[in-house]
């Protein structure tokens, strides 16, 4: 692969608008010998049977966006990438045609990270891969504390589908429902209880309501409360995030977040044994001035910081 | 008319992309028998002689938008469709080459709807069918209170438009101006002071300053001191938002409220004597992502909550 | 369903941005007593596996954009709407997540319309509803005859998607090979011959550059001696046309015809035996301007109109 | 008025996307002492009361990719603005919340540039303007012959919107029916005979099929034969180009010309006696990459040379 | 120039649509005598090398969009064009093909405007412009304060860029670096700690977690003390906001400021001896909706007010 | 580099949204050895001094968009790729500061190619590239004959822009002027002509009303007749498409050719001994519907198979 060096004098000559994009510049390969962290795409929306369809662009949305950054934080006061070897794993292959097909396949293909010992960051894609997602992880480390954050609960009865990723993942024994905790969730999109349906599977929900009023750095303690020292997975839809700040996703939910919140969220998460990661629902089909999947790239890049994080600090 | 129904199976095989959309997939009919609210569109947009022009296509972009909710409201802890018989009325006819004849138009045709005994909540178009609204509900109730959430007053003297319409409604004894609230102001539109006009006719400004400053309980707390038992018109202009949460507008403001406050301020005004409601100014023709249509569908959803609650609650 | 009269001076007080959008104003249900044709959406786009997604918004957007169609034709000098009973018969219903359900679902409602004596006029949705149209209307009339017209041959082998309905037509026996017809097939779409494929299976391929050579009246000429008087079916993919003139599709093709082309091709099919009829792959989420829906909706006017011409001609 | 001049040098330091956009650079003014030709924008939408509104911006969209435009035209081998005077009169004021008043104030205004001896080259506005140009043209030259290009034959009757002004201005007897032409006419707008009535007034139409059938050099020669030498208004809607030229318009009409056909249409005008010029209907708000303002400005400099030629040639 | 009396009526027939487009229909103008205020626009975006492009055409847009302004501020009450007189000065020249010309071209012209004793706001194009206007503005006052908002802390070192005129000018001892306070600064772009660069060169920072942290009024208080009596220049790049409020720029930067906040910023300024203004990075080729074309005229506006204030406060 | 095998099973698991986008998935190196063709982009715009900017964006919105091509080509009945070995030489290194440097930097880079023995083919950026290019063709094969397609001349005199490429490479003794045919040219963007100016150069011009008036098989031969059996080099600019089809462009250009005319043009000529090629001046910022950046893809590829034949047929 050619000009993904992080030579600090490449930009001048290579902006963030040449090259062929991998994310952040990052090498794009399969081989994961000493890896820490593998980014991989995930472009399927073959679950987004609800709404819009298009985030199957998301990935490569993402990975465009991402080359704007360069890296270093100015808060943590590093650059993720001078502590750990990351890698594009580029996109993973997906099966449109037919849902259960793909959760085969993207488990399978998770796995095989995941085994090599490399965390996972993954771009979605529609919230449906997160079932496979979850179920790669957990087939190494068992049932995961499950920190959600998304306008949906996400845990709708019924068919497979966008909506649904997490009944089948808890149904699965792939999440400790004990440490699932979701954040963020508003709206009317159901015709019945979704609350009910979400808790009885033993999510603690966290309503945007209740957010707005406690702040951040309150839904910040209780997450970490419910989590606690267990490993836990992070899974992100954008659409937690207000339209007005991440209006290219499928389902857009008023009254949400803005990005700063978002941003200090995940913030918060800083020294929770994270075992992996997905940010999805970039949907670039509705997202003029790309401003949805700036934001998922930075949240990508945030991931990654609190993987450099864990290491140095433990 | 076909596939309204609200069959909780429904969605798996109707999703929200599918079907011809009515409001929230409510049947659509003119039959107003034991019908407790009637939501209409008013697809007019002759009185935007300020700058842009386009939410004539405002209904139609709220109905389809609509169809992202299914009614369940998560912190009501109901679904206001279980409670009230709703239909939607269609689009009243309007006539846009003469402000003058709309005006009569569209009052004569809410007439009908209010004196069945439903509750109207109209979608604009623009603040100019304000006026007949008003007529067309104090001709039933007599003078009414207002809470008009809006960036600009609408209070200015000259000929009739979409900047005018409750000086007419005034004027006309529609409204009784003791009661008059509005919510949001800001903004530099005028060559001369609107503040005072607005003030010289009655009204009670809040000024966006100060509703941030105070914050939206206060705010509240206000409008009902304002309001306290009267009967009550709500007028909500979608610029009261800030164009990042509502772009598709004609006239937008910067420096306004996020949807959640939209949202907080609405539920805030559960318990009072509601007659009608509208939103009005949505225009999809400057509407990216389609976020104000969500916002505005949203609005309308929390309104018909409220007519669910003055149902239950009394 | 209100505000579908065809009252000559209904268009001053309910234009064609206002009403419930169906399809020309036709009453929308389900009763086919004495109908002549059915207008049907298949808000269907499972199949879109090759590169963008979206047509599933094709219907709606068709249905708003025909509302600029009153429908008196200038050259045939008649309304078909005055010679043909015709109703909207909404959106079939659909089934995203699994394409053998949908080929089974969209089929047997098909049939269900075909049975009642309608001619169906279906707006897409992808090109893989067209198996389960084709095979509805076999299972009543025997194999048909086709034309097809298209940048693709849509003959792929390989599993079931918008490329390849036709194989599984022709295999179930829906299609009469010695008559089925490409017309506009073009461009670099696979790693090899696609032509040969399709001839294979029978079909005659008319490339754009022939089409182009010999010029429109020809090219119907051709199509008619292929098909003679055997009854048959007409599938239009729009992306057939450039996409200068219907960008709003999954897979554009450079080099097509232009609207104008289109229009006279189908105004050429006079007097053929059309047994029914489709227009698919209209993806609003790309389509600016709506330039695309406006020409799907005027596509499946003209086709309204060669349903007229067979009754009042034979 | 800055920078406005002519240097030849200046593009270099002030290039089309630098200083306040007046037509082609020409000086604003409402002196008309010896000017040759006047611009004048007229940004009235109020009678786009059939389908979509926009076009109060067509003036200044044209205005700014009128800038591409220096003004040598290669095949006539000069450059206009050195044959003739011309400014940029501005826009005409407008009435939007009444057509009624809005004819007269336009017609007037027009007026007063005609008895200055200026030919007005007028920029839409929806085509409701039309006939208060004819008016005002008519009050100097008599009843004038019309060249209308155009999808529609906007002389339908009823209220007063921008589908009738020849039937106001044939009735006010601004026009001579006998050397009245329609050219590029299709489409099923109407819901009975639109060609007839255009016909009882005397209009000869030119339908779409008939011109791409003969040809635009016989088109233009077949005009000319209506013509003579007759004073002729030229009269042009941009929705006469297919959509795929002309996206933004408010009513698209597939199946038009393309660009190319309406310049060489313009230019097969040259000798003929034209007394003034509109092109209406351009629509921004519709316009995704601003095609048909480029266009539209195009246009008003082809009627710039027309007006250069009648200098020189006679 | 014509159409740019403040006359009140004038509104009525010339709306915010209409007209040759001057800032807030200021008359277009290079004579200087008497002027307090010059607006004038840069549009240039040769030092955008870094992402995006198009904020060439940012002084055009805004421009537009302040025609929704006409002046009376309803929290200062007062209109500021009441009580300066202020000019639209047009588009400097510019040099796109050579930054270093740019920066020489643009220092001189701005200097004519400054030692005629007028004040400047400067409407971008980006950031590259602001070295030669400080150049310009201490040429006659000596070195300046500098409050810079901003998401970037523009003080790379390196070949001269949009990212880099702070430096320059610290160099060029244009700036008092004792009084130069950024504010508004996060994100990840840099490669290295660009913080540590910032500050080397004397820049007080206010990291955008500061600013949410301590809330705007305390961040007023803290660059006054900054600033205290000296003489400044205050620099506003748009995209200090956050994307959900100004998507139209060329480097979007997640977790910014609301519009409100920004102008709550610059409100507070008040009372301090500015010299000169600039908004820059306003990038209308992403700017859907025109969002952040309005916040910029805004911007400006507020700007205004300032000056105003100043006048009347000493 | 990852996915980017031509395995033909792929594409149902890696279809044309998914992968990191190379240019046809072909490999990314800068691996020369026996490499037939080597796809370079080049997304420089710093000569787009004229009106619009964004071509920057160019290179990857074709590489995207030429996913959609798997490359059997079903008129020379072979894939390109099967019969040559082609890379995806990435994205040249630019300067977009300082034209000067970057015609430097281009056209080492590309020598370094040349050298190699590969064919070059260039994805712009925009026409200001051509000079480098064709300077780097020159110092390998002495003056080239140059088939220049564009709906300008770009041979303006005055600074280095993307409107004068071939004026510095005739005086740097590139161009065989005796062989020097440029195709297309039309409009007014010049205030003198362009036409003397070009052909006192040596170019020979064919207007683009000459190229609608004898068709493009005998453009061809005219083009064939100039160039003879001289190594030639092809610049291809996507504003000679009409806007319709190439609405991304700088500088549109109305009444110019469709796409299937520019990949008839380039069919024509087959056989000619052609050096190198390059597609320029797509503009993603402008390209709604990604349909010029689709038509950029194509002409790359149509130029692949120019050099397939050529090796082929020789």
């Amino acid at each position: 692969m050619i000009r993904n060096s992080r030579d600090p004098s490449a930009t001048e000559y290579a902006p963030a608008y040449a090259g062929i994009p991998t994310f952040m510049r990052l090498p794009a390969t399969h081989d994961l010998a000493d890896v820490d962290v593998a980014v991989a795409g995930i472009p399927y929306d073959g679950g987004s049977s609800t709404f819009r369809t298009g985030s199957r662009m998301g990935p490569r949305a993402i990975r465009e966006n991402s080359l704007l950054i360069e890296g270093y934080h100015p808060r943590y006061r590093f650059n993720p990438l001078d502590l750990l070897r990351v890698v594009d794993y580029g996109d993973l292959e997906v099966k449109v045609a037919s849902i259960e097909e793909n959760i085969e396949l993207v488990a399978e293909q998770v796995s095989r990270i995941v085994e090599s010992g490399a965390t996972v960051i993954s771009l979605g894609g529609d919230h449906s891969i997160t079932f496979p997602l979850l179920k790669a992880h957990a087939d190494r480390y068992g049932p995961l504390a499950v920190i959600h954050v998304d306008a949906h609960t996400d845990t709708e009865e019924g068919y497979y589908n966008h909506g649904t990723p997490f009944v089948d993942a808890i149904r699965a024994g792939a999440v400790d429902a004990e440490a699932y905790v979701q954040v963020g969730i508003r709206g009317a999109w159901d015709p019945e209880d979704p609350i009910a349906g979400a808790e009885s599977l033993g999510a603690e929900i966290m309503m945007i309501d209740d957010c707005f009023e406690m702040g951040i750095p309150m839904v910040v303690r209780r997450i970490r409360q419910k989590v606690g020292t267990k490993r836990v997975y992070v899974s992100l839809d954008v659409d937690a995030a207000d339209p007005a700040y991440a209006p290219g996703v499928s389902t857009p939910a008023v009254g949400g977040f803005t990005s700063y919140e978002i941003l200090q969220m995940i913030r918060g998460l800083r020294g929770l044994r994270i075992a992996g990661y997905d940010v999805v629902e970039v949907n670039p089909q509705y997202d003029h001035g790309a401003i949805t999947s700036v934001l998922g790239a930075n949240i990508a890049y945030e991931f990654l910081c609190l993987a450099a994080l864990s290491r140095t600090e433990t």
